[in-house]
């Protein structure tokens, strides 16, 4: 086998020759889980806390801690806002999760969740220079039922510590009920990723496909597949951002939605569901394959793939289709059987495809954005600010069909965001403190400057310990003996 | 006036010659309280999140990230335990206080308890190699009173995602029916440093002091002043440690603890109280000054001085007197007033006087100990073996009346109490895994030096920015100016 780079840039290419495209795919996913596996037990985890202030002789405790810190509790106390300021509070995000819907996988249990949320505090530290803390809690009432008021009273006690809430992972329909709660109840801004963080992303791609189709949002044709948390939130932004209802279908499991649709327009919890079936299919499309021929944008967030999109139906899609298939672990369809089969430009979740369409584009930035002028709320308005700046930032470095908008790696799409985030935040006067656009977007660059430059230092004094090569290969040996098991 | 240096090491030194001890005393408290609250502004808070494992390219994601994540869910979801390894879970502790009895400052707000929490996880990562997150939450209840139900629920529903939980500064007497509850109904430590901490680094003191005093624990009489939590957690030990009953006497605000007290005897909640009144002081002194009279030990954790404890009342003590003056953040007496007195040792909780006596020396060596085992519970043995580790280090490296214990500034003492108290968890058979002493003690050491070290290079480095030389300076001249206002 060929030697495999530690920065993983060759994955591709020492797979076996013989491979066909959906094998090397698959062996793709099976590698990432291995090797995830044995990466998370040899660092034990990836997330640690770290001073932030100098201690320069043992006597700067007395300051630290008792008795000067005396000061700080009863200023606090006095003048609460000055939480933000006197503590971490003011970088800090409580990733708040009762793990019942993580990623592809369900409920798996409350400590289940922290690898997902410590993966997530990862990134927004990477990306954003944000600070957060993973908060898996077990939701379940006396009756062993997830409860979204259990959740709700959770962030509630929990938010005097925390700068912004980041709700996770919380299945549907409780995500609803908390998110709306919480953002009327909370002083500080609460954040559903799976709904407005995807829709935010969702809406940057969206916005340059159509560039690059020559296609006009208020003209398009849009199919949505789920009903769940992130297309639902999707559709509230893009209709937000221009597209008409009438031009607009979504589908679930049952179908489409439409009046005729009693588990929606009759249960209060799904009032968001019920305006979609009373206000678009006007054309009553009763099937996904009979919506999809000549719609110009397909936009999935269902089950795991592949297999759950057939090529077929993206062949009867019209001219420059656009296709988001951001099922995670495994997108509905491979981007590569999409291509075969007609589609302009193919999006999903992943990172080891081309356009992966994932929040994490998103959430660093905008949270670094909403925090650094101490936002109340982040507002639908914040969140389409975020995603114009990712569609606009990425314009300027260049888009093409196999790259709508950047890609993660790129650090100065998260102060740029946070910039005109902050903006927003402002001049709708729902921030506590004033900021230039500049002096948000220097700030935050700094941050996440100062980030990269320590890692590398820890990586290079082996204070992060380097990763045995053995582990990367035998990930890899694994990955495609087991491919030949599965087969 | 003469430059203070950025180690705080010549703070008497630099102070005005015509100073008396008592203004010197006065003088460092509200300099450290200004110094603390310049400093905290300044870094905005002080402490930060951090990855800890490498990120050798963006591909890395993959696998830190979804999809490769997607196997830690799983895994964890199937094998609870190896929530421990697979995430920071096993070396992370949830500092959980409801800011109602914040130091000496009582109900500060949730916010309010930030600053010593934060404080709290500095020295946890700084001392004992431990992570932690500084969780203040609303413990109030619909008719606005602080309820112990809702802090033993939000710790059950939180401790998912933590190795130990660490209560703090929760107002009596919810913190006994919190820290009882919760011992019993939690899979993990549940620590409450107000009474355990201090009594494992009061009972590591007096065992050292009365060895210096050439007295004998089950002889010696003991008077309590004060009781609270910390007190009541202090006699509990040292009964556990030999002392006896009928030498001892505790008294509060309302007087001796006796018979006659029907506030512990008919309210349950008070059950130790209650033990003491029952079992303690059969020469039924009325009164603190009455009670001291040839008394050998006074154990004072009761409201911040000075003037509490009175000169004159430590002169009536036996000879080789041992004082432990506990309030924070100023002493019930100062030493040098104590000392004056004629008392032998004077210990405090103050780092800026000699033998601190302070829960710093406990708390992330017990810790640790605890958590390099997975133990499911701190026993009392545990803090037992504790105070033992620390007396016992402390004599190797040399103890005298101004020094009977090691200060925090002794690197070794962590590992080593975190070694015997690991041992202690496993003898028992209380922890997960099992571990060799030594192997404790070198895990706990390497974890400590790398903090320690990383510390250094982002100082050095400017990561953590150096504090401004003014900010000293001004704050020294604000203290000395606010001393003279004051007069």
């Amino acid at each position: 086998m060929k030697e495999l780079h530690v920065s993983l840039d060759n994955v591709g290419d020492v797979l076996p020759d013989d491979f066909t495209e959906e094998q090397k795919a698959r062996v793709k996913t099976l590698f990432y889980k291995k090797l995830s596996l044995e990466a998370h037990s040899f660092y034990k985890g990836k997330m640690q806390t770290f001073p932030k202030a100098g201690v320069y002789g043992f006597n700067w405790f007395n300051a630290w801690y008792t008795p000067g810190v005396s000061n700080i509790s009863t200023t606090i106390r006095d003048h609460n806002e000055l939480s933000f300021s006197l503590t971490n509070r003011g970088n800090l995000v409580g990733i708040v999760s009762d793990s019942t819907r993580v990623l592809g996988d369900g409920d798996v249990t409350p400590s289940g969740g922290l690898g997902v949320m410590e993966g997530k505090a990862f990134l927004m530290k990477y990306l954003g220079g944000v600070d957060a803390n993973a908060l898996c809690i077990d939701s379940r009432n006396q009756e062993g039922q997830p409860d979204p008021s259990i959740i709700i009273d959770f962030v509630k006690r929990i938010q005097h510590s925390y700068g912004a809430i980041n709700l996770e992972d919380i299945s549907q329909p409780n995500c609803y009920e908390v998110l709306d709660t919480l953002r009327d109840k909370c002083d500080i801004p609460v954040w559903h990723d799976d709904q407005q963080g995807t829709a935010c992303v969702i809406l940057a791609g969206l916005i340059n496909a159509l560039i690059l189709a020559g296609k006009s949002i208020d003209q398009v044709r849009i199919v949505f597949n789920g009903a769940g948390a992130a297309n639902m939130a999707n559709a509230r932004l893009i209709l937000s951002a221009g597209a008409k209802p009438e031009n607009i279908v979504m589908f679930d499991v049952q179908g489409p939605l439409n009046p005729s649709r009693k588990d929606f327009m009759e249960d209060a919890r799904y009032y968001a569901h019920k305006a979609i079936c009373e206000t678009t299919n006007p054309n009553d499309y009763q099937s996904l394959p009979e919506a999809l021929v000549d719609a110009d944008v397909l936009i999935s967030c269902s089950k795991p793939g592949p297999g759950v999109i057939k090529k077929e139906w993206v062949s009867t899609m019209a001219e420059k289709s656009i296709l988001f298939a951001c099922a995670n672990p495994v997108p509905e369809i491979y981007p590569y059987e999409a291509k075969e089969a007609g589609a302009f430009i193919v999006g999903t979740g992943r990172g080891d495809f081309p356009n992966q369409i994932n929040n994490s584009l998103c959430f660093p930035g905008i949270l670094k954005g909403a925090l650094l002028v101490r936002a109340k709320k982040i507002t639908d308005q914040m969140a389409i600010a975020a995603a114009k700046a990712i569609a606009e930032y990425s314009r300027k470095k260049g888009i093409h069909s196999e790259q709508v908008i950047c890609k993660m790696d790129d650090m100065e799409v998260y102060p740029y965001q946070a910039a005109e985030v902050a903006t927003e935040a402002v001049q709708s006067g729902i921030s506590r403190i004033q900021k230039t656009w500049q002096d948000v977007y220097d700030e935050a660059l700094a941050d996440i400057r100062t980030v990269r430059s320590m890692m590398e230092e820890m990586m290079k004094s082996g204070w992060i310990q380097q990763i045995p090569q053995s582990i990367l290969q035998d990930s890899l040996q694994w990955a495609i003996d087991e491919l030949h098991r599965q087969q």
